[in-house]
């Protein structure tokens, strides 16, 4: 078996996602880092690996390539069972990849880079305008999850009962997004509980953009 | 155990999604609509079912409330088994969900509803802006997908072998959407092939949008 190779920026919130599970786990991996903002994703021996030119991309010890940062998650704990980032029961495991998709579809795709910058060029969007963009889409979900989250007793120490799970992987990446945007987490007292929790995990913290050695 | 309840709406893609999952795993379901160009969704008592006010919402026989389509198909594929809707092998299901998700996290979300009425109303976009951004990223995404769907052994009738998984449920529904928008699909022959062959399929066909109760 080879090494464990993950393409990453530190910035990309869903390589902070991949790293973290990857530290939760316990494998070890080589990073490659590609500077999204230079576009260095659209190299051609990038996109040989990942014809989308995302990342992460995470290429496994068998050289399989794996895109999408759930994708790789839901893997890591297929082939690595413990510590388990989903739990054990349907009911619960919906929950969790329902909280995870709340982020990872109606958040983080819309705040993306690439739709932030075709704001500004396709519609001079100011960095106002874009700042209210980003803020916006956040608050249009973390209302009803901090509602979700603070109403519903399988809420525990993280997002799912008292260990951390797929759903603290997206939430985590997510706050530290919104630190860029100056979003107001006021609102928002048990997500800032749960990301506080988490970030005094050593995976999480050395997974965070500021720890990555490309972080500028 | 008490009936399964779908809120939808004939025109959501994610609902139809929903729609044919429920089918291919033979679970009958009364429909609740919600007219989201009404507004229909931000009703109170559909916040007290669904706090995010998003379609669709499944109700299951024990009352459990289900969000997020792909959560539900997932849910949907562990209590019921067969048929399969994910392979049984970890690179496989992988693979499912990773072709499931550039389309439910790269292309759906950036081009929902909510998204090209918030580039109307703050930027000003017309009809013709609409449909190019729209367009834009149906492209992105789907030129690596048809490249990744001709280029891999494994797909074969369907994106991911010889039946139907997760990642056709999730491509049919965007070519629907997409039609819509007048997107070619020259450019897309395995895409187009997987999609005409899905919807021969009596639990795809019931579930378009067009054979909707609710269908305008």
């Amino acid at each position: 078996m080879g090494e464990v190779v993950l393409h990453t920026y530190f910035r990309s919130s869903t390589s902070f996602r991949a790293r973290i599970a990857l530290n939760l786990k316990g494998v070890s991996y080589r990073p490659e880092f590609h500077h999204l903002r230079l576009g260095k994703h659209r190299d051609p021996a990038y996109l040989a690996v990942n014809p989308q030119g995302l990342v992460p991309t995470l290429v496994w010890s068998d050289g399989m390539v794996l895109a999408q940062s759930l994708a790789i998650i839901e893997f890591l704990d297929e082939v690595i069972p413990e510590p388990a980032l989903l739990p054990r029961d349907p009911a619960g495991r919906a929950r969790v990849r329902a909280l995870s998709q709340m982020i990872a579809c109606d958040i983080h795709p819309v705040n993306n880079l690439r739709i932030l910058n075709a704001l500004r060029s396709r519609f001079g969007a100011d960095d106002a305008a874009v700042t209210d963009w980003f803020r916006t889409w956040v608050a249009e979900t973390f209302g009803p999850l901090e509602q979700h989250l603070a109403n519903d007793p399988q809420t525990g120490r993280f997002c799912h009962g008292d260990t951390p799970t797929m759903a603290d992987i997206c939430l985590v990446a997510q706050v530290a997004n919104n630190g860029r945007f100056g979003v107001d987490m006021e609102p928002y007292p048990v997500i800032r509980r749960i990301h506080a929790a988490a970030m005094e995990l050593p995976a999480f913290i050395a997974a965070a953009p500021q720890n990555q050695p490309d972080a500028e």
